[in-house]
């Protein structure tokens, strides 16, 4: 069947754990997938490597990758800009690994309209109760921050529905073989194998005719 | 998350080994799986069931059931009728049971209009040149039997893009669990869980009052 990987773009409630279960993911199957890694201008801090955490570069160089269409999404925080370069992602999709794709939901959206193959996965937590207890904390949280990760997740819960799976992230490691299986298992839909369809069509019109 | 089963329609080339698939498949999960019985107006053979091969039922009782739409789908083959019963199927569904449907590409393709959640799986052998074998046989059947065999295999191979997975049957035991785990990662479809969202985005919303 199709050999070559899936963009998978990855999305979920602050707090739910998405960016452990990624990092777990990648290390039980480093040969399945491929961590997208980010261009950005802002400084390297102590420890980051350029290739690793992100790919440092200028804010010239950063719009003119934007010119030239070589990012597929970026967006603009605090002066700074963060991106998604395509090359990168498409050299890891032909070598036939699936690509993980951490973004919010803005950016999740915006690649699933210039690359409608993608699989976007949305992380959450088993319940609203779990979730609350989440965003509340420990009632060691101020007012603000606790009103300030509500809203986020008010906004967050607004674009669940536009995911195409949920991922319940109650246990780390069950949940891990979940995405896992979800993931495999996506590579079977039919809409991403048309050339598996269309040679057993051909083929069996060959034989047809050599009748 | 929801805890309704899935209705889960099965075709595939003839040949392609889905009847021994579905058999091992309820073997192995028959907590999971429930295999939809069909009714039929045709005599009962030898050592077959009632309820268990099928529901046979009079040609009245089955014009009734059609009348009074209860059945999903039903064909007519050589004078008599096939149908798949409503209720078996609703009932093992709310006991949170994936239904299994073994039908061709016609009835596949109703039923999915009738219950758009439908999850449609295509049993195919791996490859063109092994569909190829299975159908010229070994070298024993007579050409009749090859071309209607032939174009058996063209119409199925017709309706494959409609069918949301391919499930390749190369090796019985992985592809048993292969389909399993295509089942199970369905259920984790966002659309499949919107109370599950609904619950979420409610608790937000009634926390954010709460501030």
């Amino acid at each position: 069947m199709n050999g070559k990987g899936i963009l998978t773009v990855v999305s979920g409630f602050s707090g739910s754990g998405k960016g452990t279960l990624m990092k777990e993911l990648l290390a039980r199957y480093p040969d399945a997938y491929a961590l997208s890694v980010s261009a950005t201008t802002r400084q390297p801090r102590p420890g980051e490597e350029d290739g690793r955490e992100y790919f440092f570069v200028s804010k010239d160089e950063f719009e003119k990758m934007i010119a030239k269409g070589e990012l597929i999404e970026y967006a603009k925080y605090v002066e700074n800009y963060y991106g998604t370069p395509k090359k990168y992602v498409e050299e890891k999709l032909s070598e036939g690994k699936d690509v993980i794709l951490e973004i919010e939901i803005q950016g999740a959206l915006k690649v699933k309209e210039a690359f409608p193959d993608t699989l976007l996965l949305f992380v959450t937590p088993p319940s609203a109760a779990e979730l609350e207890k989440r965003l509340v904390g420990r009632g060691t949280e101020t007012m603000d921050v606790i009103r300030s990760r509500m809203n986020r997740a008010c906004e967050e819960a607004e674009g669940m529905d536009r995911y195409d799976y949920l991922i319940v992230n109650d246990e780390l490691d069950r949940c891990v073989e979940e995405m896992h299986d979800i993931i495999r298992g996506e590579h079977k839909r039919s809409f991403r194998n048309e050339e598996f369809m269309k040679n057993i069509k051909e083929d069996l019109e060959r034989m047809k005719g050599e009748e």
